[in-house]
This record gives C-alpha cells, structure tokens and sequence, in this order.
C-alpha cells in the first residue's frame, strides 16, 4: 500500500518547457537608482555573454565566470551601447531557481530597464510569468509548495509579523510540522496494516492503545495549526477596528495621534507606504485597519440621543471596537450610549476611551463601566495617553505564538486542507471506536495524507492549483 | 599667471563629514521581487559584518571578503530574522563612489526594504541625501560634474536618445570635448603672456595669425555645442507638437494609433510606463509631447466656419503642427482652415494629414497646399498611412547629431556656461581686433576657462551650484 502518492516534479516539467531561460524585472516597477534584471535557465549565462562586453581588458568571457561573483561591463546591441551594468552570475543548483541564473543590476531609467529586458528577449529570452522563478525553485526541488507561497507572503508582508511568519514558513517551520504529521500518520497506516495481516489469527493487539494515542496527538497538532489561521489571518490582513462615539468625541484626531506616532519612526523616508496605510497603522508590528465609521457625523442632526446607530451596521465588521467619548460631557449620556454599545458588541473585545481629558479634573473611571472593561483616559490632542491606547490594542491579539516561534498558518489554501485532513483523522477515531476493520480505515489514513500533501505538494498537487498558486505572485519573483 | 584656478575637492571634503557611511534603497519605490539597499563608506563592510550571517559555515567574515563577490545569508537583528539576503561587496577604490561600498539584496517587500534601512540606520549609517553617492563619486575623482549630472539625465531618461546622450556624456565624451576647448584657451594664453613678455622689445609676433586661427577654432566649437542644445533640450523634454482640425477628423484615432504602434513593442510588460506617456508618444527613439488641443471641440457650436480658433492658441507652443482633416468632406472648408492656419504657423514644421482616405475614391493631393508641403493621405481607423505619420514626425526632427556620436548638450546650466565662454571669446576677439594689450584679453580668457570650468567642477564650483545638481537626484544614487 503507498500512502505517500508519488512526489511531484517530472509530470510537470514534462508539461512545462524548462529548456527555457525566463527574463523578468525583478525590482520595483518606475524609475530608481539602479533596477534589477533577472534571467534563468540553461541559457540564462549564454544569453546575457552575447552583449555583454566587461571594461576590464584580461577578464574572462562570462560563460567562465564563477558562481557568485559580480562583473562590470557595458551591454552593447549592435555595437550600440545600451547600459553600463553590473552582472551577478550565480551557477546551477547554487542559485534561487536552482537553474544557472544572471542579475544585471542597470541604472534605474524606465526605458533602460525596457531596452535591456526587450534586448534578452531578443537574444533568446522568454518573458517570465508570475512567479515562475519560484516555480522553478519548487520544480527544483530547492522549495516546498508552503515555502513558495511564504515567499509571495514575505514579498506583500507590511509589517513585522507578517513578515516573520512568512519568514518562518519560507525557511520551512511550516513544513517541518507537516512532514512529522505525515510520518506519524504513516506509522500508524504501518501499524494498521499489522494489524490487517494478523487479523485472521484473531490476535488481540497491545497496540490499540498506541494507536490511540498516536491519532490524539496527531488530532492535537492538527487543531492547533487550524487554530493558528485566526491568529494568522489577522496578521496577514490586518484587524479590522471600529472606531465609534459621538460627533466631536475625537476620532479623527485620536487616529492622527496613533498614525503620527508611528510615522514618526518612518517619517524620514519618503512616499514608501504612505499609499498603503491610509487607513492602516502598524502598532507592535500588527496591522490595524480602522474602519470608516463616517457615516455617524451625516446622521447627527436626525438621531440625536444615541447617534451611532449608522455605526453599529460597522461594528459587526470589526475585530475591536473602540468607543471613544468626550469626557467633558455629562455621564448619563455617556452611560446611555455605552449600553447600547454593549448590547451590539456582545463578545467583542472593546476599549473604552474617555477622550480630552485635560478639559475634566480628576477624571474616574465611571461608574456605568462593566468590570473588566478596558478604560483609558487620553487627550489626543495633546497626545496624551496615545502610548496607553497603542498597547491596550496590541493586548487585545493574542500574539502569544509569535513570541514563542510557534508556527503560524496564514493562507487559507492551507486552512481549507489542514481542516479536511482533521476531519478525515475525526473519521479514523470514530471508525476504531465503531470497531470498523483497518482496510476502511486505511481509506481516511489516505485521505489526511493527500490533504497534507498538498499543502507542500508532496503530493501531486492539480495543475489549476499550482497555476493560482504562482499567479498571485508578482512577476520577477 | 594660473589661468586654471584651483581643482576642486579638498575645500568641499573638508565641509562635508566624508567619513560617514551612507546608506540608502537603491531600487525604484515599492514592492517588487526584489529591492536593493545600498551602503558605501568607510564603515559600509563593517555596519553589515555586525548583522549578516553567512549560510556556509565554512564562510569567512564580510570583512575578509574580495571586492566583486556575492554571499548568501541571513540579516539579524538580535536574534531576530530580518531577511535572507545576498550581500555584494566592493571595495575602494573599485566601486560607484570610490569607496568600500556594499549592496544588501533583499525580499522587496516595503517593510523589509525599510526594516534592513532602520537596521542599518542603528548600526551606524546615515541616510544618504539625494546624489549623495554620486557626489561622492565626484568628489573622489571618479568622475567630473557633467559626467554626474549625465547619471542623473540617464536615470530620468525616457527614450533611445535621451539614454544615448545620457550615456555618452557620462563616459565623458562632453569632458574630454570640454578638456579639449580649456587646453587651447591655455594654449592661447600663453602665447599672449609670450607677446607680453616680449612687448617692450616692440616685436611684431608671427603668431598674430596663429592666435587668431585658435580662437577661430575655440569660438566653432563653443558655437557648435551651445547650437546642439536646441536638440538637446528636444531630446531631454520631448517634442512638443499640436494636433489640430476640425471636430470628428481623428485626432484621438491617430494618437491612439501612434500610440497602439509603439505600444505593441512594449505591451507584454505591464504598467511599467504607463503612467509617463498619457500624452507622450515615444517615435524612433524620440519623445513626442501631444499638446492637448481638446478646446476646438467645445467651441465648435460657436465658431462654425473654421472652428480652429481655439486650437490656434496651443500653436504657439508647439514645434510641429500637425493638421488633421477629414477627406470626405468639401476642398473648399479646407482650403479655408488651411489658409488660416497658416498664418498662424508661419514658420513651423508642419504636417498636413488627409484622414479616413478609405471613404474616397482616388484622394489627391489638394491645389491649395503649398508646394513643399508635407502632405500624407491615411485611415487612421484602419492603421493605414500611420507609419508613414511616425516617420514624418520623426523627419522633423534634425536628428544627424545624434546618429553622427557627436556631443549634444542637453542641460540649461552646460548651456548657460557655454554661451557666457562664447560671449567671452567673442569679446577677446574684438579686444584683439582693437588692438587691446595683452593683459586685458588675458581677464576674458581666464573669464571663459571659469565658465568652461564650471561644467565639468574643474574648478571650484559653488557650493549652492552643487547643492542644486545633487538635490535632482533620487537617493540611493
């Protein structure tokens, strides 16, 4: 019996024409300093030897040249010079793809970055598609279908902890986990089938309890890396907060106060992020994406007693729910909203936040709060308290994990197959409880193997799959 | 008498803290495959030693590394993973700057680029100002200033030609034409000092005649370069050239099938220009800047007979006139914006268009056109003719220069320099027919060398000058 299915790699290669040598820009599209080209595949030496003349007058033809090492020189096309460049040659398998791959670092001019990727393709170059220089790594057999994706993750990571959980699964914690779930689930086929081969003789087997035991632990890590995507799904996304209170309660200049703090930490670099965090901050390397709950200030004049009922629809959206009040007005209507908040926010986390509190002396907690809510007073304008908020939010994850390299799952492909394989490990330990015989169980043995090998496309892994897989990536990588 | 000033160097090294190592991300803004972080300094081997791990264990420190190699491994900061990277290593004087330089390839995640940036920054570099590296570059002799403030025009560069004189005034080929103008102004000096060491004795010189052929020769070639700016300029801000006719003649069908004809080149890459060309259209190598003349549309109700009036003001800005009309309809209506047409562009290059040639049986050349008229018959619906409109503008431009390698002078400030040293010559000239005493032509000889001086940083250049150049630059160049 093979539980393993076969491993991947010729059928596809077969499919695919690995004879050719792939060209994309690698660095940032638009105008820079310097811009990266890279090309892979057997050819990928020969292709760039073709144009490129080195401006040392002893120096060896590329195609000698030795892995890792970079070389200075022009790239003429036809005697026309089009770039002075730096080219990187990196021999296979000592490279990324695994293939013999060359960097040509050009200056960072739109049209020289055109002129020299329409150059290769001329020379023999074929455009590379989303991602194929890590599909080559993974038809290489230099990554598993998990590391690969953690590489698209590490590339659109933007903030700490999505980038050390992509880290993490790219350098393969993630698949080291599997791997041992899959060993274990082997052993226990092995020992299954002992079983199948003396069950004739009726030997009742010690091992029972062993088989237990092991499809418990099994089901434990299972559970756990399932768990992990509400953590990991967080990170990734970001955690959807809402901010709600009255008009003039100060959220805009609370949201000003969290962003200006960040910032200031980046604040000396220009234009990098600022497109991406509009409404996004990164506190404690999280991502919190605050949803717009403008809606309340245009219902102001109609709904006067409560006023944020247009913000409740957003509440159901969010992870967090901060209500932010003017701590200068008078408690009973604080009271009144915050009721009707609670009565929304059923579960949610929730921080309470008594804003300008410079205008009050001797602010206190009021008496209306429940027990163990969260409450900060804060003046955001004079960005007191801000650092208090920063951390009750980043309290309010649970980020425990992290700290503690556990891995986390974050891609939802993954989340879909870890839960299938769980429930096919459900099926095994209800059939050994209902006494069903081994060779049926061998079925659902099966079936959490293939659910995890596809996940590490250990096993072969369809074809449509891969191609989604490599299509979010961007092009270059 | 030291007629070449100072060099330029020590005075400005001592202001500026060369000892500090700079660092800053090379690559264009954003996220891509991958992104590269430049560093270059004294301590630039050292600030990435303190946080690189090499992935070989037999690998010897960065700081043992040759110049020119590439090695792969990991950026930590304490303990934590900041990326898997590959380090190249250059060594002074062998780099961009002159200096040891290092350049930190890494995932091009936006956070990455700037959590390796902030790493760097705590470890001891400073963030580089705009052009910083290649004022550097400069200042240690590696190159002169136009050849620095070609980088700059060649990073910026859009097209084949502005590239192409980029380049060559980069390699210095401006320089050593510079050079050249600065050796025979010296040379001229000299022998007027000889004249005027001899005065007294009342010797009639020989090389009067000599003296004049000199300067002959200075004054063509400051003619010829400070003439070439006028394609130069073209080259370096586009063409700007106006569409004008009748509503409904295709002018949006011809921008749009010029643009689909050089857009078909490049469409397999996506995005990477867009934003550029909205209204350019790149044409052999040459930009072409479409001025918007939109108003004609809207003021067709009004003005009925002609309807070009608005068009005429766009006219004025334009270096070529193209005048699209519509062949169905009568000779005549014609004939009449034609005739008022130009009056207006008197002068201008002009290309008169006959348009939708496809809905008329045997279309002519019409009688009113004048005689060397460029007339052109096309279906731009149809893409018929187009090509023959492309390599009409193209014609209108007096491109030999660019395809005789001769030196095009594309910056303001060259040019300003250059007509300043003619206007130097031309007074030494004059002093020499008035019979002026060599001490006095001596002033505007030395006057011409500053201005010569200038362009290349030869002597000293001012400091505000120099801010000015660097500050164009994007950082990390």
């Amino acid at each position: 019996m093979d539980f393993l299915g076969h491993s991947v790699g010729k059928d596809y290669l077969c499919g695919m024409n690995n004879q050719d040598t792939i060209v994309a820009i690698a660095t940032p599209s638009g105008m820079g300093a310097i811009a990266v080209l890279r090309l892979s595949g057997v050819e990928a030496i020969a292709i760039v030897s073709k144009v490129f003349f080195s401006k040392k007058k002893d120096a060896k033809n590329l195609s000698e040249a030795q892995g890792y090492t970079i070389h200075f020189g022009e790239i003429r096309d036809n005697n026309h010079l089009v770039d002075e460049v730096l080219v990187s040659i990196f021999r296979a398998p000592n490279s990324y793809t695994g293939e013999d791959t060359v960097e040509v670092s050009c200056h960072g001019s739109v049209y020289i970055q055109q002129a020299l990727l329409q150059l290769f393709l001329r020379n023999g170059a074929r455009m590379a598609e989303a991602g194929e220089f890590t599909m080559r790594s993974f038809f290489n057999g230099k990554m598993d279908l998990s590391q690969a994706e953690a590489v698209a993750d590490l590339i659109h990571s933007e903030n700490a902890a999505s980038a050390q959980v992509a880290l993490s699964q790219m350098r393969g914690g993630f698949s080291q986990e599997l791997a041992q779930l899959r060993e274990e689930l082997i052993t226990f086929a092995s020992l299954i089938e002992l079983e199948l081969d003396f069950s004739e003789e009726d030997v009742e087997f010690a091992n029972r309890a062993q088989l237990t035991t092991l499809l418990e632990n099994i089901r434990r890590v299972l559970v756990s890396l399932s768990e992990s995507f509400a953590l990991g799904n967080v990170i990734k996304n970001g955690i959807p907060v809402a901010i709600v209170g009255a008009p003039n309660a100060g959220k805009s200049t609370l949201l000003n106060a969290l962003l200006r703090e960040e910032r200031a930490i980046v604040s000396e670099i220009a234009g990098t992020t600022r497109d991406t965090i509009e409404d996004e901050i990164q506190l404690g390397g999280l991502t919190f994406r605050f949803i717009d709950t403008a809606g309340l200030r245009d219902t102001t004049d109609q709904i006067e007693s409560i006023g944020i009922r247009k913000a409740y629809e957003k509440i159901d959206q969010a992870q967090i729910v901060v209500f932010i009040y003017d701590a200068s007005r008078p408690e009973s209507e604080i009271a009144t909203e915050y009721a009707a908040l609670m009565q929304r926010t059923r579960g949610k986390s929730t921080l309470v936040l008594a804003n300008k509190s410079d205008l009050v002396n001797g602010q206190s907690r009021p008496s209306f709060l429940q027990k163990n809510q969260v409450f900060i007073t804060l003046a955001a304008a004079k960005n007191e308290g801000v650092v208090k908020v920063t951390a009750a939010l980043v309290n309010q994850v649970e980020t425990a994990a992290l700290s503690n390299n556990q891995v986390v799952v974050t891609n939802a492909r993954h989340y879909q197959n870890l839960i299938q394989a769980l429930s096919a490990v459900d099926r095994i330990r209800e059939g050994m409880d209902a006494g069903i015989s081994g060779d049926f169980l061998a079925l659902d043995v099966r079936e959490a193997l293939r659910y995890l090998g596809n996940i590490t496309g250990a096993i072969e892994v369809d074809r449509d799959i891969l191609g989604s897989i490599f299509g979010k990536f961007c092009i270059g990588k």
